[in-house]
Parts: structure tokens; sequence; C-alpha cells
């Protein structure tokens, strides 16, 4: 089984890194190039690096990966403002990292017989408050699309599904003075995402 | 009433400036110089050019809108394509459209006390189908980054509506073959439109 995991050196994404270790040959994209690098050495995994949420720099990225089986996009900012004060600066941070990057993959990834491609999305009730309209748009985004994908994408074999998670305790919410009280530990998310998408789990997760 | 309606060049939004003419002062937005003049002066309102996406332009243009009582986005643009097809040019064109320049309009408008703004959605169940995953991701953005925007704004005394149409027979789809079987007569939906918001409706309305 070829293991795909962008945003491996987030919190969820070195999570679920660790935890497949061994479960197949793991191949790791994350911003981070040292940790990145030391990621893949201490997992025995490979190590790709590329921007995502460029077109052509995800094209050639994941061409280079090549097909694979099982693929993660966890991949995601936060930022937060008033919609009286957000521009187009954290408008595109939100909606690049969340759903330009998974459309990019979507357009690009090379899938194997039977693959799956996990995403991650919100839940409406704790994103759509006060402050986070540009986080809860680029989720909302990503759901709708991702959705639409499903449709087009399950003549060819391919399963996505899209995993809602609470807040999870990771360095993504560090620009906001950390994480929200009750986020899940990063270990923990990671157990569950990997129990219910390796197990029988339908299209649609809510962890 | 100050009344601004966005995309009065537009099948919807010059259906509904025809008839709110007499009900206050029209300030119209539109893409199309001469269609925008002629229909200003059969009307007796005034003209205002920007493209709303752009955030300077935007804010320039609603700066010199003034407050307003009564304000339409009645701006969108449609496009199709598969996911596996579907590029950064089409992501940006729906985003545009649809998404960024809602908010750069909820930045930067001025509302006079008491003022209802109406944005346009879709219903899921139309516009999550094969093809049309960048079009149901950007109304989706919208959808999401307005609920947010209403709790924000309603200490302000802004009410923020949100109305799903059904597809509009309108200039919108040409690019796509004509609008979809079924499509609203862009009289009748202003005319629905016009009773929802001028009467009692929530803020969500169904059409």
């Amino acid at each position: 089984m070829r293991i795909l995991i962008l945003g491996a050196t987030g919190g969820l994404g070195q999570a679920l890194a660790r935890q497949l270790q061994g479960q197949g040959e793991l191949l790791l994209v994350g911003r981070r190039p040292q940790v990145l690098r030391d990621l893949a050495q201490e997992l025995g995994g490979s190590s790709l690096r590329g921007d995502l949420s460029d077109e052509l720099e995800a094209s050639a990225l994941l061409e280079q990966a090549g097909p694979v089986d099982l693929l993660f996009h966890a991949v995601g900012v936060a930022g937060r403002a008033p919609a009286r004060e957000t521009g187009r600066q954290l408008l595109e941070a939100m909606l690049s990292a969340h759903f330009l990057s998974a459309a990019n993959v979507l357009k690009y990834a090379r899938f194997g017989q039977g693959a799956r491609a996990v995403f991650f999305g919100a839940y409406p009730a704790y994103v759509r408050v006060p402050g986070f309209g540009a986080y809860a748009a680029a989720k909302a985004a990503l759901e709708a699309y991702l959705e639409v994908a499903r449709k087009e994408l399950r003549k060819d074999g391919v399963r996505l599904i899209l995993v809602r998670l609470p807040a999870v305790a990771t360095p993504l919410w560090t620009p906001l003075g950390g994480p929200p009280r009750g986020a899940l530990a990063p270990e923990e998310a990671a157990r569950k995402v990997l129990e219910a998408v390796l197990g029988d789990a339908g299209d649609e997760v809510a962890l």
C-alpha cells in the first residue's frame, strides 16, 4: 500500500504518519523541510516538497508521488478576523490552504485501484462563529467540492472520505493563542481517523 | 431609502432594479458600461463602476455609494468542469464572483440604520452535481461566510439575508448552453425576492 500524507509536518499529519509506520510505503509532504526530512528518516519513508496550493507545483509533486492507495490531506491553517476587517490576505490564506490545495490534489493525484483519499472538514456549529468567517468559508468550499468530486470519481473506484474533526491541539492554533478548550490530542485524533478510514466507515465521518 | 444593486446589468439585477423603480434612490453597479448607463437613465438612478472582487476597487466604490438601506449582491457567473479538469482559472473565477466580491461588500459597505443586505445562495441538491464543483464550492463559501457575518453584524442593526433561488433564466447560463430546464424567468424571480425581502421573511429565504 502506498500512503501519501500531505501536511505531514503538521500536528495531525505527523501523528498519522507515525501511526501508519509499517503499514505501507510512506510518502510525506510538508512545509517544514528539516522536520520533514527527519520524520521521513525516522519512519523509513520518503519526502517530497512543493506548495500544494500552486497548481504547477502540486501537479509536479503528485506526478512524482505516483499512484497512491491511501491519501491524507491534512493541510490547514487557522486565522481569525471579523468580516468588517477581513481582506484579501486572510481570505486567500484560508482558501489556498484548505480548498485550493485540495482541488489541486483532486485534479492531479494518481490513484491506485480502490484508493481512498481523506480530507478534513469542520463542524459548522464549531466554526460558524464570530471571527471565523474566512476559516468556515474555506472549509465549506472544501466540503461542497468534495461532495461533487465524490460523485464524479466513484466510477473510477476512488473513495473520497470527509472526516469532520473537532479542534485538534496542534500548532495550527498557535497564531490564535493556542487551541480551543476541549481540543483533541493529535495522537488521539489520528487514532480515531485511522480506525474510521481503515475500517468500514462511510464517505462522511464525524469524530 | 437608498438602494444599491450590485450586478445590475445581469438578468436578476436588472429585473430587481426595474421593480424597485420609484421605491427609493437607485444606485446601480454592473459590468456592462453601456447597459448600465442606459438602465440608470431609464430608471432615474445613478451608476457606479468597479470590480467588486478587487478589494481596492470595491472599497472605493462602496465609499462612493455611501450609506445604503437595501443592498442586493446579484453578482455571479456560471462555469462547469469535472474536478479532474478544474484548474486555478475556473476556481478563481467562481470564487471571485460569488464569494470574494461578497466578502468585500461585507467589509466595506456602509449601512444605514436597520439596513438589509441580500445575497444569493444555491440549493445544495441542485448544484452539488457532477461538473459543478467549483460553482457549488463558491456558493458554499458565500453561505458559510454570511452565516458568520450575520452574527457579527446583528449588533449593528444590519440584517444579512440569504436567498436561495432555483436557477434563473439569465445570460449567466449562456456559456453553458442556456439555462437548466425549469429555470425561473428573471422577472418572476425578482418579484419573489422582493416580496420576501421587503416583507417579513427571515434571514434565510428559500424560493
